[in-house]
């Protein structure tokens, strides 16, 4: 068999450290021909003398004499900056790009990729908020496979093997409902980021556990669900099961339902993209019911958290919505990781700005990628003013 | 589309009239061509009479004339007896038999209409525990479907859809655990059938209901799923969901777990398995998590519920074992309706029986009717000695 050539964006990341662990498992399989990071020069050096890929990439320019230096001697090319990492990704050998950068900045590389002819594995869900329509476009026009590694939509997606997209009938989302579930306004109010950064089952990156301690998460999991498997808001739901054991479910129109279910492990999903189509044996820890003898669920509670709820409107609204939404979310983060607001003007902040930017209704790909930079100007801009209520 | 000519053997019993339910909701998609009935004369008329298939069957020489006389005005040929009923399966315009017959007269029929190329929902679970391994070599050589009709294989095989068969690692059968779970054996010694009777999940026959509260139905379904699966007896184990509503589960050898959930109600099983390849929209009523706000899980006690345990020997032991369990069950079940023996005394007629009739270790069809009939003797001679006991 072939070896699969995989380019790992985001290689020194949460996702892309765990990709790297499951290449390692399979390297009769698996082949690693790009690596990119974008600060962490030290671990980058470090991958990338244990898995010798073809290229590396440095985003920022601090770390790249330091990369430069400590791989010049081998046959790694070595590279720096946007345009770079854009044009890495079309390089020929690759088959398949693992998109594991934060945040919207993994837009461009995935429509580089994807108009290369290359499959995604896409943990960057921002891609597919920000502009699900146009990269699902591209997905059809190129014949690309696009494969989730975010655990819902993987399980969504293998409920759906040897079914027919036509006899969805809606899916179910699962959340855990974050470290603050059953919480209300008032307590949301004090929480710190140490409280915030404690996710009771996943261990993720920093970005991310935020936004499932606010449940925007989940919202940007609705848009990208959205996206991925062709659907209207209304067939999608999302349901709170605290234990995180069945990672989504799908609901056929005979009733029918099927879950995905499993330990909460990332490696799991990222095994399944990076594989697919073959389902591979590994020595993962196996679930056992009698350690989980009780699964729960309840309503996901939209009027404390309403970055959820926002996402859902943001979705219905349509346009340029989702992409504000989300360049808002990376400020609100940001902000508050730096404890410039609290956690709930993390909502107060995305709602501000979604009501200063103008919709567009139709965007071009230049359209978004300029309504992102000018919703961070605007939510930046609008700090101090949620800091003061 | 042509429409999928099918023959229901067993139409007035439980998953007969389920059966002719679904066959109401799809007109365009379904056809009924052959009825056949044990005793029911009066059920089996009507049913005739409303679908008009192009023979239909009693078992029973007791109802023929009536039958004969309600029909025979009408382009309907009206049969009886055991001989007609492997007869009839093979009609050259049937496209698929669903086997809804109560027990190891299932067998015979299923064999036949296998050998003239038809496909089988099998509901019948008894004709793979009695002869899986041939029955299965049949359908291999005849290249026909074997869709199960059972809930819990009906899952498995909706897990299934568009994996490997080598992809499985092990399946997880649920079961309610029935109306006496949680009891004890001095519980069980002096429980009535009318308790017995009394399925808190399903809407089924006297016989299945029996088997479900002994465990053995589970046992049953063990044995069923080994030969429908391709798999060990180490693959299988069986876990007690009290809710009904997970169905059953495959774990993959990567470790991530696929399940099939749903409203416990025996239509939707029934309606795939006749209207497979496709899933058709139907107005049965939808699954809520609301309404199950929790899933719980349970070792099955198989201390307290031998008939799980013997089931699971008897598959092991191999060769004619799970014939003998069969055939004494039925007559178990039978005499524990008649009062005849105890709730708990059923499994020790069980054990009794499979200690008197020597092994055999390669039977073939024939040997295993001998079996079937000659445990039957063994197990009603025992009776007696049980009962004292």
């Amino acid at each position: 068999m072939k070896k699969k050539n995989i380019a790992i964006l985001g290689s020194t990341g949460s996702i892309g450290t765990q990709a790297l662990d499951v290449v390692r498992a399979f390297p009769e399989m698996l082949e690693v021909t790009v690596l990119t990071a974008s600060s962490n020069a030290d671990l980058l050096i470090a991958q990338a003398l244990e898995f010798r890929p073809a290229a590396v990439l440095i985003l920022h320019a601090e770390g790249y004499q330091k990369v430069k230096h400590a791989l010049g001697h081998l046959d790694i090319v070595v590279l720096c900056g946007e345009d770079a990492l854009q044009e890495v990704v079309q390089r020929p050998e690759i088959d398949l790009v693992l998109n594991a950068i934060v945040g919207s900045a993994g837009l461009r590389p995935t429509v580089a990729a994807i108009k290369q002819g290359k499959d995604i594995a896409l943990a960057n869900k921002e891609t597919l908020v920000v502009a699900g329509q146009l990269i699902m476009d591209l997905v059809k026009q190129h014949n690309v496979a696009m494969l989730p590694v975010d655990s819902e939509h993987s399980a969504i997606f293998q409920c759906l093997l040897g079914e027919e997209q036509q006899a969805i009938e809606k899916i179910y989302l699962t959340a855990s409902g974050g470290p603050f579930r059953g919480k209300d306004r008032a307590f949301l109010t004090g929480v710190t980021k140490q409280q915030a950064l404690k996710h009771p089952n996943w261990v993720m990156g920093a970005k991310i556990t935020i936004d499932s301690a606010s449940l925007m998460n989940k919202g940007l999991e609705v848009i990208e669900a959205k996206w991925l498997f062709d659907l209207s808001v209304e067939q999608i739901d999302v349901i709170v099961h605290p234990q995180s054991i069945i990672h989504s479910i799908v609901q056929f129109r005979d009733g029918s339902m099927k879950a995905q279910m499993g330990l909460p492990d990332m490696k799991l999903p990222i095994q399944n993209a990076l594989t697919y189509p073959q389902r591979e044996a590994n020595e993962f820890e196996r679930f056992n019911f009698l350690n989980y003898p009780t699964f729960t669920f309840e309503q996901p509670d939209v009027q404390t958290f309403r970055n959820l709820q926002l996402a859902y409107d943001a979705l219905r609204d349509g346009g340029d919505r989702a992409c504000v939404l989300n360049a808002a979310n990376e400020i609100a983060v940001a902000a508050f990781l730096e404890d410039k607001i609290s956690f709930i003007g993390m909502s107060d902040l995305i709602e501000a700005t979604l009501c200063q930017q103008k919709k567009i209704d139709e965007p071009s790909l230049e359209d978004l990628l300029a309504v992102d930079q000018q919703s961070r100007i605007v939510a930046r801009d609008l700090i101090d003013k949620i800091q003061i209520k």
